[in-house]
């Protein structure tokens, strides 16, 4: 039968890539309020697809953006699979460093002169979810999927799934199943394909620094007033020690140490870090001290500015102290690191390091999301690891993995659910940045490890 | 002859106000590439305006925006009169603070109840230009200016004057005066006249940080690599010790001390620190500590970020690491110090303290402007000060002032020309902020103090 699916893909390959191209071209950016019309087009967009593949799908509603969900006919004694992806994509900005527009995808040769589609969400994570629907799609046209299953794609996991918890939690029997599959990690590199067993966790925070209630003539005002992007940056620069580490009083308090076994494992990765650096044009990478690369992105928490804003930003000058600066600050958290403790010491940090005549507002609450690992010694991995060997051609390695799902926590705390995090991604894809794309490759061996997954967890025990 | 001047004056007021609306309601931004021919057609406008007076007027080309100059016939035996303002205005961002759009002036009354005129350039430097105009115009209705002058109105004030300096070198004998008169400060408050006789100099700079060569995934990348937006903010945060001090090493080397007996005149002026605390919503004033606020604004260099830019500045979250950071900085220097060697030490330290994997780049140049303090203790400046006795009412104290005209410095070096400040302006007019204003009682009486000026100035010994 899988065979069969296999042709059917084979066949459908051009077909399926004008899909995807259809897909990108919805511009579905959930953190702009003025993009919500977009974001619900592409979640009816999405639902149709599934009722042609002939599952039963809706659109829902939730207190956001709306989630699709769609499901096959659930026959008893079948295992049953929550395939979980996210349809929103991250803003596009900076326009101007896109090759070709982020919402007009384009299929060209990437700098290695791999064939890739470019657009927004190539990879994060419309193709991976198209990936699963082809194969979803192939299943069916042979015959029927050989499992039960519950799609689940959300519209808020770039802006922290507000209101997934919600909506999870109204619908727990509905999405009741024995295992979860997430397409939204990448291999380890492009000739080794990987299992994720670890991500982590979210506080996004943004602080306001409001100093005179107006903008003010540098050289009348200039040295008798506190200037709030001067403050800004010393409260920023407040935040890290010299030695890299964050130095927010109690942060590292509950972050787990990384075993040694498990370092060692990582050591025969043999991650190159010159050519990391080398591929992004930096002359070495750096970070917290005493720990290698992969260790700080896979096990050690940050405290990045994404985004920063104050006075004039247009050409040349202006002698201006601006009434307010703001940053947006981003906490990549690791176990047993809790979102919530995170936030109240980071705003009492700043608070404490604050001069006393500005104000300080802090805004977007609810982007928090738990750092996970989940447990791989189980036959659904097992059974996994056999369909990325299938559809990849050769055995995955076993990652952790620097970025956030929020779902991941979510799930397995709500649902008891494991998760299965199988990406068709790879490192230089650009997430988030301009130029955004998914290799075409990595597409068609994803929609083959797609396929052969549903093969292989239906010979899951239930 | 004055008196029938003022009544001239007092007739025209309210053709002087429309006047002036239509010089404001030209959008001469200097600093803006793409404003280039309203500056253009500013210079133009107000060039004619002196052809209207009887003035031989014309819009003379610099490598950058025009200048206009005007003269009347020079009679020999009579004391001649270099004028100089600006037509160029400060970008008006950011716009959604202007209660009236900033080129369409509107008269109404302030927060405290008198009457102003509102728009960009208000008061700096068009409004004061115009109240000289209407002075000029009034004499020459009423048979002819008392001095000899010459007008000298130029468009890149707030761009450091760029190009002025090689038009006055190339126009000496034609710019030839025994004294100049600017004004373009303000008084010391609403029932204060002031004459000024200090101005600081400043220094621009734009940082720019460079990490990756393009925008990263935070999760990804957080913790592996340099993220230019906190560096940007550690260098920044450098700048300043914590107790308000500027921690460039040398910074301070030529600053001149303020005697005792200079500090003691300030404190007589009874500056209010409280007010104006409560006038800009500050619960106090703060800077360099061991200094007075007046103290800090006049005789005191600052570092101020008068921009910032980085990454996401949309509403809502973006987990990135920005490829480039950049900020735009001034600092505001006072005798001693030197723009070229502060520049230079500026530079050394960002470039000294930067991480060895980020790249620097300094952009904009040739914005400097030297520090000036002029002489007060001569036959003009006491004849000067019998004109704002006139004008309005009061004798003028002698101030410094915090911001920066850098034509001062110029004038002074290049033709040995002592300067008037004889400024029209209060302290709450917003310069170089949103809704800045002119109040009408001071366009009015700066009228009659120039008029004023004129005469008193043709009995100058030469």
């Amino acid at each position: 039968m899988l065979n069969s699916v296999l042709q059917i893909l084979e066949a459908r390959r051009s077909t399926s890539l004008e899909q995807l191209k259809t897909f990108l071209a919805i511009p579905s950016v959930s953190a702009k309020p003025d993009h919500a019309a977009a974001v619900r087009e592409c979640a009816n967009w999405l639902s149709n697809e599934f009722e042609k593949t002939g599952l039963k799908s809706a659109v829902r509603q939730t207190a956001g953006h709306p989630v699709v969900v769609a499901r096959n006919n659930h026959v008893a004694g079948r295992p049953t699979v929550l395939l979980y992806g996210h349809y929103d994509v991250q803003p596009p900005e900076p326009l101007d460093l896109w090759t070709t527009p982020a919402f007009v995808p384009t299929v060209r040769k990437d700098e290695n002169g791999f064939d890739a589609i470019y657009a927004r969400g190539a990879v994060d994570d419309k193709g991976q979810v198209w990936a699963h629907v082809e194969a979803i799609a192939a299943w069916q046209a042979a015959g029927g999927l050989p499992v039960n299953i519950t799609v689940l794609i959300e519209g808020e996991e770039e802006v922290g799934s507000e209101n997934l918890a919600a909506f999870v939690r109204s619908n727990r029997e509905e999405l009741k199943a024995d295992v979860c599959v997430i397409s939204d990690t990448g291999l380890f590199n492009r000739d080794t394909p990987a299992i994720d067993y670890g991500l982590r966790g979210l506080v996004y925070e943004e602080v306001v620094v409001t100093g005179p209630s107006h903008d003010l003539h540098s050289g009348q005002y200039g040295g008798a007033v506190p200037n709030p992007a001067n403050v800004l940056c010393q409260l920023m620069a407040s935040l890290h020690n010299a030695d890299g580490r964050v130095n927010i009083p109690g942060f590292y308090d509950d972050v787990q140490t990384v075993s040694q076994a498990e370092k060692d494992q990582w050591k025969r990765l043999n991650h190159d870090e010159a050519a990391v650096a080398k591929s992004l044009d930096l002359p070495f990478l750096s970070g917290e001290a005493g720990h290698s690369a992969l260790e700080r992105t896979w096990s050690r928490p940050t405290c990045d500015i994404n985004g920063m804003t104050a006075g004039y930003q247009g050409p040349g000058a202006k002698t201006v102290i601006a009434s307010k600066a703001s940053a947006k600050v981003s906490m990549r958290l690791v176990p047993n690191q809790n979102p919530a403790t995170v936030q109240a010491i980071f705003r009492k940090t700043i608070l404490d390091r604050a001069p006393k005549n500005v104000k300080i507002d802090f805004i977007i609450n609810d982007h928090n999301a738990d750092p996970v690992v989940v447990a791989i010694d189980n036959p659904a991995t097992t059974l996994a690891a056999e369909a990325v060997k299938l559809g990849f051609g050769k055995e995955p390695v076993f990652i952790r993995g620097g970025g956030t799902i929020p779902v991941v926590g979510l799930l397995t705390r709500e649902l008891g659910l494991a998760c299965l995090l199988i990406g068709f991604g790879l490192p230089d894809d650009r997430v988030h940045s301009p130029n955004e794309k998914f290799d075409l490759d990595c597409f068609y061996k994803g929609q083959k490890t797609a396929a052969a997954l549903y093969d292989k967890l239906s010979k899951l025990a239930v």
